[in-house]
């Protein structure tokens, strides 16, 4: 593969490295706490030293091959510092440097450059403007990121802003979302999601992908990247500039020409992506996908102990249009066996404080016209710390046997 | 006030009173580990102690006055013990006992005649079915809910459903949302929700209330205390019952006829009163409104350090129908004299590293065609560690001066 390089690179250099706080500061850090040993070359052309490592002035003075380069040297000296990597043999580059399209026509310009090296010798290219990529399976990253976001996980993150990818990462542990590999775009010169689609759609290591994107850069590329990934595994999407006010902000943002989003909408449902319409729901469905297998219908059967919960679920099912299942004749009979008079066996199954949650999931997981389950547990706080002051768990409320 | 008994009761009658595991239970505990003192009395038939405390055979035995009866009696029994708490000179039961109107015919025969005895004596009832009320600014509670959920804040509560507000205050801590009062309104046999928020609107504590509801009990008397509450604080409803499906469960959940949605929603409309449709959403807007002044009308500006949220946020207000304000000349020349060179001076404005926010978010809130500011502070976590490891704090990212 292509891309491997960037995720399993043998030989590293970051070019531009500093000790001196401001852009880059963080890099080098990140960088340099991974132990990667002698397999980080830093290049500086000013500092003879960076926190006690020797730098080499220039990429082509590092006495060894390497396999992906990491700039963050200014814009305009982003294109030349390229063509040296070209030259060394390197396979990729991140280019976190900022200062390219997304500033105006100037930017424009040296962006370019980048593209035409990358046509030119096959050298390939994520960024630039980008905050960098992780790989939680060998625990390499670019990224600025806490300890605990590269605990590996099952979802797949690429995120045009690179801000974006950070706030991901941040934010994961807290809400119990790992990842397996997370890329930021940033202004895609070369890499785009297409690309990184089809790539976490053959990586093991990823069961779901989940995509920010501000606009979409090839259109049909994207729908057949998309049509053959969901076949393997989930997609959700949070694309922003839905409505014209937050096309405009795209526009300013990255430079992206957001599009007319009922395009997008059709494409999506008809290709089989999941569309989010903040974070927290696309953490929320990412985890819930990555969690549980999928279900082989849009049937769905609630059960829980709270009935304005089941109320509530019930209007959200009906609002993203998955059908609340037919419960068959054997399950109704089967619940009602074990149900006290005042229960009402129905989907949803408000089973309130009878104690059979568990095996009224049970029960309606064995029914063949009920493809997925939605159980909601609410135990009140006050009752779990009585359970635990007796000596019981949970479990018994619950109906557990 | 009629309902001042329930919130700030002199003497108190626990009448069900047990140490028995079970219903009623936690109620007894709840209401002895309030150090209420000589203020509470436990009343029950069966035990002469509980909880090593003195009970009463009988309400009427009670050597006091008393102004709050809370009922956890089987309801077969409730009538005529709510009879001689009438007798007995009580003037607000909370029914928390379960086995009314939401177990058909043989329930509601006897909900009925606790209504006319509310009606015949004056003595008003909340429940039955309900899990109780809770007062933080005395401490006085009848829920079994964690101390943390008992700390004074400013958001009313009224859920029609038990435990529903047991779930926001066993949540609401962990989210950072504290109470003025939270009632359960169970089946309404008496006190409604507009009576609650006629009083929650006059209530010093609270300064925004919160509803969850299956069902209006009377619309025009609900559609004149909104529209007189909402000149005084803001509303906030999370209604169930919105799509065919979700009104069909909540007939089986508290017998409530939910209505047609767009009824609902033009009243609610019209009236001022905002609506949530989910818990997430409704913490979060009570939150908001608690801790911000009102704006004086629609116009928002956005200021953020991501381009990728405040694009996301300007989708959400065009969602919400809440317009970007235009800025004046005089905010863009003084917001341009401090921004460098790459800086898009617009609304949004997206201030990227360059340490403007709080002083953008000063011009913008000069501005006086802007009547709300979103400021979207946006730090990656390594940031944070590396400026407290240089000594530093947050402030100098953002430009706090």
């Amino acid at each position: 593969m292509d891309l491997e390089c960037f995720f399993e690179p043998e030989g590293v250099a970051l070019i531009g490295a500093t000790e001196k706080f401001g852009f880059g500061y963080g890099q080098t850090k990140t960088l340099i706490d991974q132990d990667l040993g002698e397999r980080l070359f830093l290049v500086s052309p000013s500092q003879p030293m960076v926190f006690g490592r020797k730098t080499y002035p220039d990429i082509s003075d590092i006495p060894a091959s390497v396999d992906l380069a990491v700039l963050v040297v200014p814009a305009r000296v982003a294109p030349q510092v390229l063509r040296e990597c070209a030259t060394k043999g390197v396979k990729g580059a991140v280019v976190q440097s900022a200062g390219f399209a997304e500033i105006g026509p100037e930017g424009r310009k040296l962006q370019n450059e980048l593209t035409l090296t990358a046509r030119k010798t096959g050298l390939r290219i994520i960024g630039p403007n980008c905050l960098g990529l992780a790989n939680t399976a060998n625990g390499f990253t670019t990224t600025e990121s806490p300890q605990e976001s590269m605990r590996p996980g099952p979802i797949g993150v690429i995120a045009q802003s690179g801000v974006f990818g950070n706030i991901m990462m941040d934010w994961g542990p807290d809400e119990g979302v790992y990842f397996s590999k997370v890329i930021t775009l940033g202004n895609r010169c070369d890499v785009d999601e297409s690309e990184l689609i089809d790539y976490l759609a053959r990586d093991e290591q990823t069961r779901v992908i989940a995509l920010y994107l501000e606009s979409i850069r090839d259109g049909s590329r994207f729908m057949s990247a998309v049509r053959e990934a969901v076949k393997a595994k989930p997609i959700i999407i949070l694309k922003s500039g839905r409505t014209p006010e937050g096309r405009a902000a795209t526009l300013s943002h990255t430079g992206s020409l957001s599009g007319q989003d009922a395009i997008y909408s059709g494409a999506f449902a008809q290709s089989g992506v999941l569309r989010a319409s903040a974070i927290p729901e696309l953490f929320d469905t990412a985890k819930a996908l990555a969690r549980a297998p999928l279900p082989k219908g849009p049937r769905m059967a609630v059960a829980t102990t709270s009935g304005s919960l089941g109320a509530i679920t019930v209007d959200a099912l009906r609002d993203v249009g998955l059908p609340l299942a037919e419960l068959s004749e054997e399950t109704i009979q089967a619940v009602r066996r074990q149900a006290p008079p005042w229960m009402n066996v129905r989907n949803p199954l408000d089973v309130g404080p009878s104690g059979l949650l568990v095996n009224g999931v049970r029960e309606l997981m064995k029914d063949p016209g009920v493809d997925g389950v939605i159980a909601i547990f609410v135990i009140p706080w006050t009752i779990v710390k009585e359970l635990e002051a007796i000596g019981s768990g949970p479990e018994q409320f619950l109906g557990d046997s």
